[in-house]
């Protein structure tokens, strides 16, 4: 196996683990900044710029939040944001323009920009995961509080042209869990062309199977759980997925179709 | 104004700007493994690993990605990936497992995991982008290559349930270009509720329009560029992102629509 470089920043990335438990001490101002801007000097598509973020400081949305995650600990998270792709800024830019903001030839509402903005927030929710772990701090991303779309667009009063993206929790670690295992680098990488032969995954999965089920009985030999094959299986067939999607673009303005 | 926080890795962060000329230099294999790595270590929803990456080495295929994105530096880039959202190969371990995989029960083709997967490929992209950049390489994300879609799918072969999500190029970096302005934090960053008072953006975006412009200006001042709000109102109105877009999900297998 190559022997893989290191410095601090890949020691950061490298050694990245969700946290779920913080300490009760608030974020300094200093680290806020820091990693607010470090978000911002992320890539963004076509320098459009089209995400913004929501910083969750009331503790009545804390609540809310972790209520509609199923997870208490969001509640308790010294710092709170919720990334939402964001083309209303860019709207409200180009109809002083003079476009014709509620035409068909405005096309920031399409799928392209909204997939692009999409990304666009999640470039700059990882810049602001590393700034933060490389200082220290323990992050976990939150995609359960997708689980009502419409209560968040309520709650933090997201406008036409805007949709949540990601939430991500962060503080001091209360916690320290053991690294969870990556699938070998052949499964995920491919050289030109894709593997799509089935006898390859299941092959290549085995030994991943076993590591993960190590992982699990070394953390907690009390409580078993299911291999990787079991746990994937059953997300296969999670109907409650059904509620966290796309549908509540079109009332936000956005024309997926096209 | 706060002062930031410094370390190595929030350095990297804050210095970041795209690269699109390159050394004709190949990337060592620890600097490959290693980057490779530091993607695979990204957070994951669900632990559904559900991205893939096609490493693009064949020079047929660079030049046809560089005919696709309409940008000819993508041919010579000396690293060059296509992430890639992948349930195929949760399909295969949950056919494999008995999951009837091809009815409605199956929910990994549906809009929030396909949207999850996107994030999770992003997540990992923006990990190998920040590997590569703390190692003195330079990267541009590459979204014109969604330009053909269709193309990129037979291309490289990409099985039902994979969808492209975007490029990267990597390389010693052959150009030295200044730091892109970014807009002021107020108006990325919000406590509690959005504001979408109009007013709030044309007022504040006035400054971002002054930097652009003082940027572009040094840059080459005798190449004129739009203003930041010109630029975005052409953006609106750009009607070849209609291609780029979701349409060709559904003949990949996915039902966006639920």
């Amino acid at each position: 196996m190559t022997a893989l470089l290191h410095n601090e920043t890949i020691d950061v990335l490298l050694n990245r683990r969700s946290i779920r438990a913080f300490r009760d001490e608030p974020l300094s101002e200093e680290t806020v900044a820091t990693i607010e801007t470090a978000a911002q000097h992320a890539a963004s598509s076509q320098y459009l710029n089209d995400w913004s973020v929501i910083r969750v400081t009331d503790q009545e949305r804390k609540d809310a939040l972790a209520e509609i995650g199923g997870q208490p600990y969001i509640a308790t998270a010294p710092a709170l944001y919720v990334f939402v792709l964001d083309e209303y800024r860019n709207m409200v830019i180009a109809r002083e323009q003079g476009v014709d903001v509620d035409g068909d030839a405005f096309t920031l509402k399409n799928s392209y920009r909204f997939s692009q903005a999409q990304n666009d927030a999640v470039l700059a929710l990882h810049a602001m995961e590393t700034a933060a772990e490389s200082l220290g701090l323990g992050c976990v991303i939150l995609g359960s509080i997708l689980n009502d779309i419409p209560r968040l667009i309520e709650l933090f009063e997201l406008p036409k042209y805007t949709y949540p993206v990601l939430g991500i929790a962060i503080g001091k670690p209360a916690q320290e869990p053991a690294l969870k295992p990556r699938m070998g680098r052949g499964l995920q990488f491919f050289d030109d062309v894709y593997n799509s032969d089935p006898a390859f995954v299941t092959r290549n999965i085995a030994v991943f199977n076993d590591e993960v089920h190590t992982y699990h009985d070394l953390r907690d030999p009390n409580t078993p759980v299911p291999t990787y094959d079991v746990q994937t299986a059953n997300k296969a067939t999670d109907t409650s997925v059904l509620e966290r999607g796309f549908d509540h673009a079109a009332a936000q303005g956005f024309d997926l179709d096209h």
